[in-house]
């Protein structure tokens, strides 16, 4: 058959003593990510299913990196198969953390985005400018309460709002209910003043209620939605990638820490969720940002709006979603170092102003005009 | 409302200089994973929809730890959002670990097995010892090959047959093709031997494909499913928790690894593994043994099983599946160790015995059922 003999390559690092220690251990994870039993149990014709090991490199002391090549027959197509042969077994060994994947091949399993950056800009029709956006919080309002906020972010000039990722379907503002109210209390200010607010609810939960939501958002007027995909299931994403009408999809990163804060363990920050979130489809990824109470370096996080942005295969870009560690009155300061492809995330800080939610977001609307 | 002042609590470790600096870290956990806004933000009638941490412990020199007190209102019922709750945004701060989990509330949120330990015990007639379990692989083999593999397993008496986590639907055995191959294999011993074997395909897949590939493997003749819950979602646990016909579930851990070996980042794997998982609906449950190629301590191995089997609220008991660091040679050591209550995983040291597979698991019953 052709391109029987097609492989993608997987860069992992893993910590050894010596070269020929790392050596053995990258051609026991090529093994354990493929065939899964011992070499020598394996039928000859049965070989060329599984991974082999390029040559390996040392980064620093004790740290050693190799890329190795699985054939692509045994993932064949789906998405779910290639998350297991990336990283299924070997997140329970000691120490197993992937640094890169082959772009090209993502492409050729993978959609991306339907709409990234530039159909998200064509919605608020601003092809320039840094967005805006801001959350609905806390749990526990009700669902004209959230109207009532939503329609001052609206009138105070905001890009986006999305839900908090914990408002889901509780009894206090159930997801119809609150639909419904935010996007009557956005649409009161957006007929006062024109300016147009997307807003996406947030659909997490079953993959029933996944499809559902985002179907029922959609019907209800709301212009994206939010959903956290380690949560759901980062494989609901390839279901949503399928339906219409195309909305927006805003990937969050609650439940996904583990995969990226571990030392020398999982799946480096700016491969998961700049490259591999945007393979799967998300249009824009939110990630805690530096600075704040998580634990992101700076570095880690340009590197993060580095692989959202740039030319990846045939690709759309994504959004980079920086949240969580930016404040009102630090926002300048973050447009001029993330720059203008960037949809900033700023929460509380919006609600502690002292002259109300309107006037927060009117001038964080003034601070990335300014640097348009 | 009845019961709107309900909590449920949370078991939160921490590293910290002193009890002060737990307490403020622990304040803080409990904020995020509720209001997740700076207090002074939230309007005084909705303070009783957040998180408050109770007394800190200490456990030992820098680590603390302290319940978290929740208010039910905020999951309101719903699994998913459960999870956000437990570890959403708290999986991305450094070094915060899950240690225990209100059992009753689980019970009262989550179904637990349908079948669990009797019930698979019920499938096999087998009332008493500890069951035998093998995988089919290596991927790359086609549905034939498999086919005869089963045979000979089911032929050596094995009791259950599942496939290797990395079986999908790749064209070189897809899903229905293969069920059915091996389905028809395991038959042709049975009706010579009069001995049960079960056979639980690989369901893991998009929300789609799990539904799907379960329906199918009931209508095919298989006798119970294995899921990755980690790569499909857990949230595909509920979904398929309410299918017909009702066929046992084992689950799998893979990609789940990053949530359980960090030091002090994700959740205790006894937690996880025995109690959540269990509660989301496994009656099996497939964890890395120690002593293999994986990162568990005999401890941690020990109480996985403690937890899968013991009296939990009102949930079926889960058979520990270990996996991984069993040897056919060791089998009769682990059994001792373990007891009957438990399915003995052993994949690639049956495929090497000299004597061939029929023999090998002639041999793995023969040693169970020496323990009886």
């Amino acid at each position: 058959m052709d391109g029987s003999n097609a492989t993608f390559s997987v860069t992992y690092r893993i910590r050894a003593n010596s070269e020929q220690d790392a050596r053995k251990q990258f051609d026991a994870v090529a093994l354990e990510q493929s065939a899964e039993m011992p070499p020598d149990a394996i039928p000859g014709h049965l070989k060329k299913f599984t991974g082999n090991a390029d040559a390996v490199r040392q980064l620093a002391d004790s740290l050693f990196e190799a890329d190795i090549q699985f054939p692509e027959t045994i993932v064949d197509g789906d998405p779910v198969q290639f998350l297991n042969v990336l990283f299924g077994n070997c997140s329970l060994l000691p120490g197993v953390q992937i640094s890169a994947v082959d772009a090209g091949y993502l492409a050729q399993l993978l959609p991306g985005p339907r709409l990234g950056i530039k159909g998200i800009r064509n919605l608020l029709n601003q092809p320039d400018r840094a967005l805006s956006c801001t959350a609905l919080k806390p749990v526990g309002m009700n669902s004209k309460e959230l109207g009532t906020i939503a329609e001052r972010f609206s009138a105070g000039g905001i890009d986006i709002i999305k839900d908090d990722h914990g408002l889901a379907n509780q009894q206090t503002a159930p997801f119809e209910d609150r639909v419904r109210a935010v996007t009557e209390g956005i649409k009161i200010s957006e007929d006062r003043t024109g300016k147009k607010t997307l807003y996406f609810p947030n659909i997490t939960g079953s993959p029933r209620e996944v499809t559902e939501r985002y179907r029922l958002a959609a019907e209800l007027g709301a212009d994206g939605v939010l959903i956290s995909p380690q949560l759901a299931g980062l494989s609901t994403l390839i279901d949503l990638r399928n339906m219409e009408p195309v909305l927006p999809i805003m990937a969050h990163p609650a439940f996904s820490g583990s995969f990226v804060i571990g030392e020398l363990n999982g799946i480096l920050p700016e491969l998961y969720y700049g490259l591999i979130w945007r393979a799967f489809g998300a249009d824009a990824v939110v990630y805690p940002n530096t600075g704040g109470r998580f634990a992101f370096s700076p570095e880690t996080c340009e590197k993060i709006n580095q692989n959202c942005r740039k030319k990846a295969a045939s690709f759309r870009r994504s959004f980079p979603v920086p949240g969580g560690g930016i404040n009102r009155n630090s926002i300048a300061g973050w447009v001029q170092k993330y720059g203008s492809d960037t949809i900033f995330l700023v929460g509380g800080s919006l609600y502690q102003h002292p002259g109300g939610i309107e006037t927060a977001a009117a001038e964080f609307q003034q601070t990335l005009e300014n640097y348009e």
